[in-house]
C-alpha cells in the first residue's frame, strides 16, 4: 500500500471496507489518487490565490506615480476567488476522507456521492472559467489589441505580469486537478447505478 | 413515448434494447434527453458561430473608415471555432443515435462509452473556456478598463456588440447543453463499472 502511493498521507487508509467487500486494487488506487489530488489542489489553490491576490507594482513615470493592482482586472479577482474556493473546498473534502479512513469505512450513500459529484463538477467548471477569462485578460495585457487601441501593459509592469503568469500556471494545475477529480467522483457516483442489476428508479432520480 | 419527450425526433427510438433487457423508464428518458440536447446544441452552435462569425461593423468618422470585425478579438474567434466544433460533433453523435435506433440496439461497449464520455467532456470544457474568455473580452468592450487606458468600444460599435452579445447567449446555452450531456455520458459510462458485482479490473483500466 505504501509503496503504491508513496504519498506521505496517513497510512490509515489501508483497512478500507464497504459494501461488505474488501476494496480491490483499482478502488484503492482511485482513493489514493483522490487524496493526493485534493491535497495538491489545496496547495496550488492557495499558491495561485496568493500569487495573484498580492500582486501589485508601482511605477514612477515623470514624477507621476502609477500602480497596477490585480483588482484592475476583474478576471484576476475571479481567479483569486475561484482558487481560494477550490482550496477551502479541498480542506473540507480532505477532512471527509480522513474521517472515512479513521472510521474504517467509506460512506457510499447515493446522497453523499451526488453531493460530492455536484460540488466537484461546479468547482471544475468555475476554476476553468476563471482561468479562461484571466488567460484572455493576460493575453490582452501582454500583446494589447491594436485594432481597438488597447495598448499592452506588460512592457510597463513587467514584474506584475510575470507574477500573474506564475499564478495562472498554478491556477491551470488546479483546474486540471479539479477536472480529474470530477472524473473520479463521477466514477464513484454512477457505478452505484450499475446496470448489471438494471437501474433502480429510486427517489434520487 | 412521444408524449414524454414531445420532441419531433424520429419515433424509432421506442424499441431500444440492450444487455438483453428492455430499457426501463429512466433509461428511455435519458436517451430522449440526449437526442434532444444534441439536436439543440447543433442548432445553437451553428447560430452562435454564425452570429459571431459574420459580425462586422463599419463606421465612418470624419471621413476615416473604421471597422470592427470579430477577428479583432481572438476570444471571439475561439468562440466561433468552439461552437462550430460542438455543432459538427453533435451531427456525428446524432448519426450514432440514429444508427443505434435503426439497428434496434445501443452499442454499450466500454470502449464506445469511454470515447463518448471523453469527447463530451472535452467539448464541455472547450465551449465553456471559449465562453469565459469571450465574456471577459465582451465585458472589456462594454465597460473598458480605465485603469489601463483601455477604452470601451461598444459606444462606437453598438450593433457589433449587440450581435456578439446574442452570439454569447447562444454559446452559453451550448455550454450548458454540453455540461448536461457530459453528465449523461458519465452516467452511461460509469454504471458499466457498477459495484454491486465488485469492480472487474479489466483491460480498460
Amino acid at each position: 500500500m505504501r509503496q503504491q502511493g508513496g504519498v506521505g498521507i496517513s497510512p490509515g487508509n489501508v483497512p478500507v471496507y464497504y459494501g461488505g467487500g474488501r476494496l480491490d486494487s483499482v478502488e484503492r488506487k482511485v482513493k489514493v489518487a483522490e487524496v493526493v489530488l485534493r491535497a495538491a489542489i489545496l496547495g496550488l489553490g492557495v499558491l495561485a490565490a496568493a500569487l495573484v491576490g498580492t500582486d501589485r507594482q508601482v511605477r514612477v513615470i515623470f514624477s507621476l506615480q502609477k500602480e497596477a493592482k490585480f483588482t484592475d482586472m476583474k478576471a484576476l479577482v475571479f481567479v483569486v476567488i475561484a482558487n481560494a474556493m477550490a482550496a477551502g473546498y479541498s480542506v473540507i473534502q480532505l477532512l471527509r476522507c480522513v474521517v472515512g479512513m479513521v472510521r474504517g469505512s467509506v460512506l457510499f450513500s447515493k446522497g453523499l456521492a451526488w453531493a460530492i459529484f455536484s460540488c466537484d463538477q461546479v468547482m471544475a467548471y468555475v476554476t476553468l472559467a476563471a482561468l479562461a477569462a484571466a488567460a484572455q485578460a493576460a493575453v490582452l495585457g501582454e500583446f494589447g489589441q491594436p485594432e481597438l487601441q488597447w495598448m499592452k501593459i506588460c512592457d510597463l509592469y513587467g514584474r506584475f505580469c510575470n507574477r500573474v503568469g506564475e499564478g495562472l500556471v498554478s491556477a491551470f494545475l488546479v483546474s486540471l486537478g479539479m477536472v480529474t477529480l470530477s472524473f473520479i467522483s463521477a466514477f464513484n457516483l454512477f457505478r452505484l447505478y450499475g446496470n448489471n442489476k438494471g437501474i433502480k428508479s429510486s427517489g434520487s432520480w
